[in-house]
């Protein structure tokens, strides 16, 4: 593009990774970019090889130098980290930790937001799923994933192996604020608490303080509590009732690949790792992963690649260039549903919407 | 009965308990009685008053004495606790907590076990659930239940709450090899070992390195390994796939009452807390709770109930005494599935069928 225009600049890192990663990660960055365009932005991608494929090329998975250099970007867009589970030179989780968990906790990535919609032409294997239409806000620096526990007497038949789910005021706070933010601004205004506090009484008390506490401050806001069993059967039974969900790391990591399967695969489910304070670049992935079994031949669906740019433009503040994009994936939802097209195809179907 | 027969007794604590617990027990009971008797043993239960109602009566949950003398019994046939929500007298989770995980803590129900079927007749809201037939072996004493953890500045912005989960190989190696085992005597001869050993890479690295070695033992049995978040999907996707799983204590829970939605509901899950080791009583009880919002009206399903009558017999060795009460909840389900009936009704139709 010319320079003397007056189009503003977006520098984004792309992280493209492993398997089908970088096949749905170009259409992605080409609908983004076009999407970006109409609103007058200019696009400035830089890419970056992370993942299994580069670990095995340089035995390296981040360093801190590149870590840095991820840093100065606005944002990030990721494609899927991990190892062909077919190859054993990957060090099961290796990547996923030292890439994927590393970047949420180096740039403090406290909110996981994951819309789930039942899109129009998609097929949940329910058979009655309502007008599943929500957004579960996953804590994403805290709780069972902060890598604390160990083990005593490893590999002994006195072995005790633990893990520690650390909890802060400071954590649940923020996201809990965030997550009544969130339903504020929705039509149904409803949030729900979904957490085992009957069990877990030391996390699940400070999460039901806080969310207590706050609530004052959202008369606007319905709320209610579920336990994380019973949201398993509600997920299955009558996902339409669920508007905002706001739930701890694992937790959400659970009802996140549920709450993908209702509403017709993952194939269709992006997540933004946010960083609310905008102290650190946040980053945009589709939940699914690199998929090695399908990788290289051009079929994978790169439409949950391509709302997670939307994700990552609304964060931005560019809520037009958001919206653009996740209606022309609706549009191509209602046209083709989940019927067998190549990713070009669809890439080029959502764009030509834009 | 008659004194004169050579009718050996089976020695039963019957703990009704809250809501619909004394009204499914009831059933349960006199279908566990009949199948027995026709095996030639006599029943003889001992009621037990636990519970949120007795709590509020007596300020009471579980006494020493009263678990002294519990342990006296052969199995323990369980209804379900829990205070009605609308009730703000009863602390959340009391009950609960030292009742129930109390009992499954000081009785070593290492084995929580939870067979999922979707019978003919009942209603799966899944469109294509396939032959659904498969049992989760969940751990019932270790893991995150075990109530280590605390809060530090409690109440404050400085607060920090943490939950320890607490894995050993005492009693990973004793969980796995029961499912091997089971898995071993069953038709299809597959174990699921779910856990999310990527990011618990401390616990989760005990139940991998335990379930390989073990697996060496049983080359019959084939198996595989599904992190938790993904167990979720194939539940939703393709739960025949399952045939026998065996997971962590919390876990479990999760899984179980998705299992038990897509099974048609959690009207038909039961639920054995096993002592493998027979150092004490192993207690039974349906997986649903209390449902105090349709307690005292005569319309709570009572197979889930009665299916816990099921397992405590084939858990004390009377195998045919078990499948009797099996199959008539099978043809019961058969002929009447999710139909509109009393409790009555239905414990009066599956006594018919012993
Ligand atoms: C790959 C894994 C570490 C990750 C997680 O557990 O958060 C994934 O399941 C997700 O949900 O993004
Ligand atoms: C009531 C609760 C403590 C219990 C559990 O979490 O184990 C229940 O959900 C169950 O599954 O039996």
């Amino acid at each position: 593009m010319s320079d003397t225009t007056d189009t503003r600049t977006l520098d984004l890192a792309v992280i493209p990774g492993d398997g089908i990663g970088p096949e749905v990660t170009e259409q992605a960055l080409a609908v983004l970019t076009k999407a970006a365009g109409r609103a007058g932005l200019r696009v400035s991608p830089t890419h970056y090889e992370l993942g299994a494929e580069a670990w095995l090329r340089t035995g390296e998975t981040l360093t801190d130098e590149k870590l840095a250099s991820l840093r100065e970007h606005q944002a990030i867009l990721f494609g899927a980290v991990g190892a062909d589970p077919r190859s054993t030179q990957v060090p099961s989780g290796l990547i996923e930790r030292e890439i994927l968990l590393r970047l949420r906790f180096a740039f403090d990535h406290f909110i996981n937001l994951r819309p789930s919609r039942l899109y129009p032409g998609a097929v949940s294997p329910l058979s009655a799923p309502g007008d599943i239409d929500f957004v579960v806000v996953r804590e994403g620096t805290e709780g069972p994933y902060v890598g604390n526990g160990g083990t005593v007497r490893e590999g002994t038949e006195h072995e005790i192996a633990t893990e520690v789910s650390v909890n802060t005021a400071h954590g649940v706070d923020r996201l809990i604020r965030y997550a009544f933010d969130l339903a504020a601004s929705r039509d149904r205004k409803h949030l729900t608490l979904v957490h085992k506090h009957n069990v877990l009484v030391h996390a699940g008390g400070l999460y039901r303080r806080t969310f207590d506490r706050i609530a004052q401050e959202y008369p606007q806001v319905s709320t209610d509590y579920i336990h994380v069993d019973a949201a398993t059967i509600y997920m299955t039974t009558d996902p339409a009732r669920f508007d905002v969900i706001v739930t701890d790391n694992l937790f959400g990591d659970i009802l996140t690949d549920q709450a993908g399967a209702i509403s017709g695969g993952i194939g269709y489910a992006a997540c933004g790792n946010i960083n609310a304070e905008f102290t650190a670049p946040s980053m945009f992935e589709p939940v699914h992963g690199s998929a090695p079994d399908i990788a290289g031949r051009g079929i994978a669906d790169p439409r949950a690649a391509i709302l997670a740019g939307a994700l990552l433009l609304r964060h931005l503040g560019h809520e037009d260039a958001a919206s653009t994009i996740e209606s022309a994936v609706e549009d191509d939802m209602r046209d083709h549903g989940a019927e067998q097209r190549s990713t070009a195809d669809i890439g080029r179907a959502v764009l030509a919407g834009i």
